[in-house]
Formats: structure tokens, sequence, C-alpha cells
């Protein structure tokens, strides 16, 4: 018998803390670590282990970090007392926040140097699908990463998506979904206060748009969320103004036009200029509502 | 036993075509009239009736217009020699061209004159689903036009949006459904070049996305299109500056903002003025990638 695979989830979040617990139900051994110390010690609780980076740190054989930002990715891993210090060689690093190519290929360079293998591997499908272990995963590196992180993919990931073995292309292809999924929310709401302003009801609107061409995986997620007035953040208005940005940030480097994907964070910036930041990111509804003189479900 | 229903479908076009052969197959005796010579011919020499809108117009019990635009609807029905004045007092007439509510209720009340029912009856799904009987119609009418018509909607829908009893709800969904569809479609193709800017094949973009929460009926449904450079029209660039001019005109008119369904609607003139218009509208991914210097599949 081998010994159980011992991970490492740091970011312990809607997406890291589902990641953080399939990975237990899963077998694994795991440490989870996060800045907000209750958090941490919840999730010891449930059966993590106890410790810190350098006890625990030369011991793991995967470290997965489930941050917001590639910022605080950066940090994490070589920041002053930053994990990459205690992690051993061959310990592969699992870069899980939506950040832009050129940032991802700059920590894989930088583990590199610390003679740590590293998976560009951003993570999709929302806070439900982490915790069942359902995740997609959009992932690049070299197959010997992909190697060391399989039994931690296996057990937090649906899905994973073999993009090639260069850092970057797992980011670049995160950033194309985001432009997709923001343009999408953005879209949905526009058209749930169009057709209201012309006497349709949103749950019409839902109940028949989302059986026609017109549909999309975000209408069927999110415009129940304005028919049900639940803006209690699933993922919050803030998230797109920073996905989004690094989809425009890419854009203007390469020199490509994503003007539709320009129009959807204007209308975020817009929500966040309101004071939605922290709702839920169909709160964006409530934008084109006042606009257009419309009363939503809720009365907002 | 009863009678056979007895309907006209004016407009012999890949959808009206298809929902003629779909009435005929159901068993209906359908009349099938075009303003080309061939298509009628070609239709009667599959089982459609003989004859002229004065012989067989007093006949019918039934007459879906299937035009690609509103004008072209309001000539076939109230122009010199129009159909109206032929058809017997309760026929159903149903509007399935997409346009403006208003004027969905305008020919509603001018159907009224010759004492016909109307129904308010746009149609979705594209001709593969006209052909086999099986489209989505937003339909909006009074329940006795909605009873009228129930023959030929069984044999050529498969789903009925019932709307309300009013002229104009029908076409207002439609607009919405237009909306969002031209806005995927057109966000379908800045994603698929944002991607391969930075190294993304579109087949990869589409065997990801697809999967993933950025994906959308129309993504689904033309990425294909791009994939395999297959830009012969099965829906064409020219219906969008059309539709999405439509949704743009009752946004205007209504004073409700849609910032994301102008930013589609410059693109697919964009494509037109580049000579697209009559290429399938998943084209207007050219237009991207000549502006980012891409090559797609198929070298254009």
């Amino acid at each position: 018998m081998t010994a159980p695979h011992r991970a490492a989830v740091i970011g312990l979040g809607a997406m890291g803390g589902g990641m953080a617990r399939a990975a237990l139900a899963a077998g694994l051994e795991v440490w989870g670590a996060d800045l907000d110390a209750a958090r941490a010690a919840a999730f010891r609780a449930e059966g993590g282990l106890a410790g810190d980076a350098a006890s625990l740190g030369p011991t793991l054989a995967s470290a997965a970090l489930v941050t917001l930002t590639g910022a605080q990715t950066e940090a994490a891993l070589f920041g002053e007392d930053g994990l990459a210090r205690h992690l051993a060689p061959g310990c592969v690093v699992l870069s899980c926040a939506t950040m832009a190519p050129e940032q991802a290929r700059a920590l894989a360079a930088r583990a590199a140097e610390h003679g740590l293998l590293f998976l560009d591997a951003p993570i999709s499908g929302g806070a439900g699908k982490a915790a069942e272990g359902r995740l997609s995963v959009m992932a690049s590196g070299p197959p010997e990463a992909f190697a060391a992180a399989r039994p931690l993919l296996d057990a937090v990931a649906e899905t994973v998506f073999e993009l090639g073995p260069e850092p970057g292309a797992g980011s670049a292809m995160k950033a194309v979904n985001q432009l997709l999924a923001g343009v999408h929310i953005a879209a949905a709401a526009e058209a749930v206060v169009f057709a209201a302003k012309q006497g349709i009801p949103p749950a019409t609107t839902l109940e028949t748009i989302s059986r026609c061409a017109g549909t999309s995986w975000m209408f069927e997620n999110r415009v129940p969320h304005i028919v049900e007035a639940a803006y209690a953040p699933r993922s919050a208005v803030d998230i797109w103004p920073k996905d989004l940005g690094i989809v425009t940030e890419i854009a203007k480097a390469e020199g490509v036009p994503v003007p539709i994907a320009e129009a959807a964070l204007a209308r975020f910036r817009a929500a966040q200029d309101a004071g939605l930041g922290r709702e839920d990111d169909a709160a964006v509804a409530r934008i084109y509502a006042e606009a257009a003189g419309v009363t939503l479900p809720g009365g907002a």
C-alpha cells in the first residue's frame, strides 16, 4: 500500500474550501490554510492536517493556490514567509486563480527556480461543484506536473482539460471562458429588463428563452436570481471588473478587438460604482432596471 | 370524420418551406405560395394544392405568413392583390416574420377589419427544425385565434409559448430572443479569435468552452461553422442588422439601454460592409480575425 497523497489547499473560500473538503472526502491528507484563522480552524476540525508551512511544507506532494487574484497567489508562494521555500523539490504547485497568462508564466518560472513543478490550472464550475469534487480545470504544464497532480485533480475535478505543456495556456482558456461568461451575464440582464419594459415578466422571459436559441449557461443560472430577487452573492459583481479587466488587458497587449467584452465590462463597473460590488453578479440587472425605469422582482 | 384543415404557407424559403412540408406530412391540405414561381411549383409537385389566392383563399382555415420582414408580410396580406381580401371571415392569420411589436399590432388591427383572426406568431429553431415540424413559436393573440390555428401549430411546432391575448407580445419575446442570440453569435466569434490570437485553435476552444460556464446555444451551434470553415448560409449575416436593428429601435422607443446589443449590431454591420452579408452569420468571426491578424480555419 502506498502512502496517501498529501496536499495543501491555500485559500479556503467558496472554491478552495470546497476543493479541500472534496480532497479529504476522496481520502487524501489535506492541509488547509487561509489568512482567516477561523476558516483554517474549521477545516482542521473536519479532519484537515494540523501544522504550518514550515512543518508540513516539506511533506506535501501538491499545493493548490486558490486565491482570488494572481497577486495573492504570488504573495502566498513567494512573499515574505511564502510557501515555496518550504516545499520539497518535485512538489507540484497548482495555480487556480484567474490571472493573465503572462503572470502564470512568470509564476511557473519562479517555481522552477525552487525545483517545483507547476500547473497553470484555473478552475470553473462554482462553489456547488467545488464542494462535490466536480470542477472543470483548464490546465497546462509539463506531463510530469500533470502526473504529480493527478491524485489531487482526480479528487477535485470532473473534467480536466489538458491544454498542452506550456504554462499560460490554461489561463488563456480561462480568460476565453470569462469573456463569454461575463458577456452572457450582462446580456441576460439586458434582455430581462428589455423584456420587462415591454411588459414581459422576468419569469416568463426565463421560461421561454431557456428553451429557445437565445439561451446560455449563464442565462439559465443567473436569471433565476433576478426572478427570485436573490442577490446574496454566489459569485459577486466584483469578480467581473477583475476578470473582464484581465480579458481587455490581454486584448490590448495582443492587438485583438473585444468590443462586446468591453461593453459588458462597462456594465459591471457601473454596478460596482452604484455600490453593488458585493452583491450577486445578477444584480447588474439593477443598473439596467434603474436606467429603464423598470421595477424588478423584489422591488429593486 | 371532419374535413382536413386547409392551410396556406406564404413564403417557401428555408423556414416556410420546411413548415409547409411538415404540415403536408401531418395530413393537412396545404397551399404554398412564393414570389419565386419555381419554389411554388416544386411544392405543388410534392402534394401542395394547385390554385391561387382567389380560388383557394376562401377555403382556407389558416394562413401562415413566413416572409423575411414585416413589410413583406404587410404587402402579402394587404398590398395590391393581397391575400386578406380573399380569406373568409374567421380564417386565422399567423404572422411569423420577426418584426417590431408595434407593427404586429398594426397588422392585427387591419386583419380584424377583414373579419380575420390574427396570431402574432414569430418562429425560432432554424431550417432543420422547421423541416421536422419541431419549431418553437412565440405566440400571442386571442384564445379563438389559438384555437383556429391549433391544427397548423400542432403540425409545425414542438413548443408553442402562449404569451397572452394581445398581439405584440409574441414579437416582443422574439426580439428578446434575437437580442441574446445575436449577442451570443458575435461574442462567440470574439472569443474564438481572442483565443486563436493566444495560440488556442478554434477546435480546442469549441471542445473546452462547450463544457464550461461560458457556453451558449449559439456558441455550440455556430462555432463548428468556424472550425469547419463552413460559411454557406444556414442563417445569414444579413439577418442580424435587421433583427438587432428591431431590438435597438424598440429600445430607443421604450427608453431602455441595450449597449451590448449595440456592440453586437456594429460587428454584424461591419461584416455586411465587408461584403459578407450573404455568408453564414458565423462569418462575423472573419471581421475579428482580420482586425486581429489571425488566420482562421479555411485560411480566411
